[in-house]
């Protein structure tokens, strides 16, 4: 049965419940959510995940939100991503949990921020608040990168796959990957993966969709 | 061997590593981590976790970050709090992911500057901000309780634990247990395990050694 994913082009929390579909070899199709009109607020969305977020994974009868959870479903059923070794798989975690605290939470939030809030609705305190904020999440990956092709260990796992959600995107949001080098030439790995596609190419929905 | 937690009154990520620690029954002891005065930015904290943040857990030649690893590790050693089907332990996942991405992340941001950043550096902007991110996902946790004394299952899980990070502080940081009676009871839940503490009890530090 083909695995459906929720999810829309502009949703970097859906990417990284995408790529590692999209990267797995197992059967999968997006399913668009129409964010921007109030899908995830529907009664019908918030019975399949009470969270009212994007994405949420549907397998036969299984059904999942989060794409750290979804994440780990890929793992179970292809063996994929999720490190080689038990410390590897911890180390993955480690990073899936710091990108959900620290950089896609920050990121997310900015890039709406900066581009899909209406004008006067931008306010340039928390657009600096969560600048310095999301400097700080680069700042430490750049860090980790220093010599390493991958997050964990020796190729790509979803520790990449998490923390690169909102990396490819184009609109400005204060991340230029010439400042961060070790960033950008890893995202350039990433992106070398076959299958690998853009997030406006992997999924339904993008700004230019609502005349943006 | 005792297992080590590097850890801090004052911060409720390390609360979430703590707590299932002192109720799993694992023979286990916090080590102060003297946050306020720069130690996640020492050299030797770095080498332990390079994401310069607590809670750390240190188990012999087993060295763990982020809360929502050292909770999976307390499930790997003991069976407990991380759901009792294979569907349950991705729904405590679920809400460790939701914990992390949108309910800790806001109430620890907004505590802390609300309380621990000097006065003239607090802005009322992000404030205003964080708070209405914070009373969203706090919509969405008493929402799922109401008619439910866990989050997951019928007992205490890592769901619960993480969730409940921040609330127990006393310090103002707009979340009124009154306003959300679903939480308010599910928290007493949780205060009436055996063995609970505060997590000024439990960790070493709190705000009075600083004269706040």
């Amino acid at each position: 049965m083909t695995i459906k994913l929720h999810c829309f082009g502009e949703s970097g929390n859906s990417y990284k419940a995408a790529l590692p579909l999209a990267l797995s070899g197992l059967d999968w199709e997006p399913v668009k959510v129409d964010f921007f009109h109030g899908a995830t607020r529907s009664a019908e969305y918030l019975a399949l995940n009470p969270i009212g977020e994007a994405p949420v994974m549907v397998d036969g009868d299984l059904t999942l939100a989060q794409s750290g959870v979804i994440q780990m479903y890929i793992t179970e059923k292809t063996g994929k991503f999720g490190g080689a070794t038990p410390d590897e798989a911890r180390d993955v975690m480690k990073w899936v949990f710091f990108d959900n605290h620290k950089m896609s939470s920050q990121a997310g939030m900015l890039r709406f921020q900066m581009n899909f809030l209406p004008e006067e609705k931008r306010n340039q305190e928390v657009i600096g608040f969560v600048t310095a904020r999301l400097k700080s999440a680069l700042a430490t990956l750049n860090r980790v990168l220093e010599g390493r092709d991958w997050l964990v260990g020796n190729g790509p796992t979803h520790a990449d796959f998490s923390n690169c959600g909102y990396l490819y995107y184009p609109e400005p949001f204060t991340f230029d990957r010439v400042e961060w080098p070790n960033i950008d030439r890893w995202l350039d790995n990433i992106a070398d993966l076959p299958g690998w596609k853009h997030p406006y190419d992997l999924m339904p929905g993008r700004p230019s969709d609502r005349g943006l």
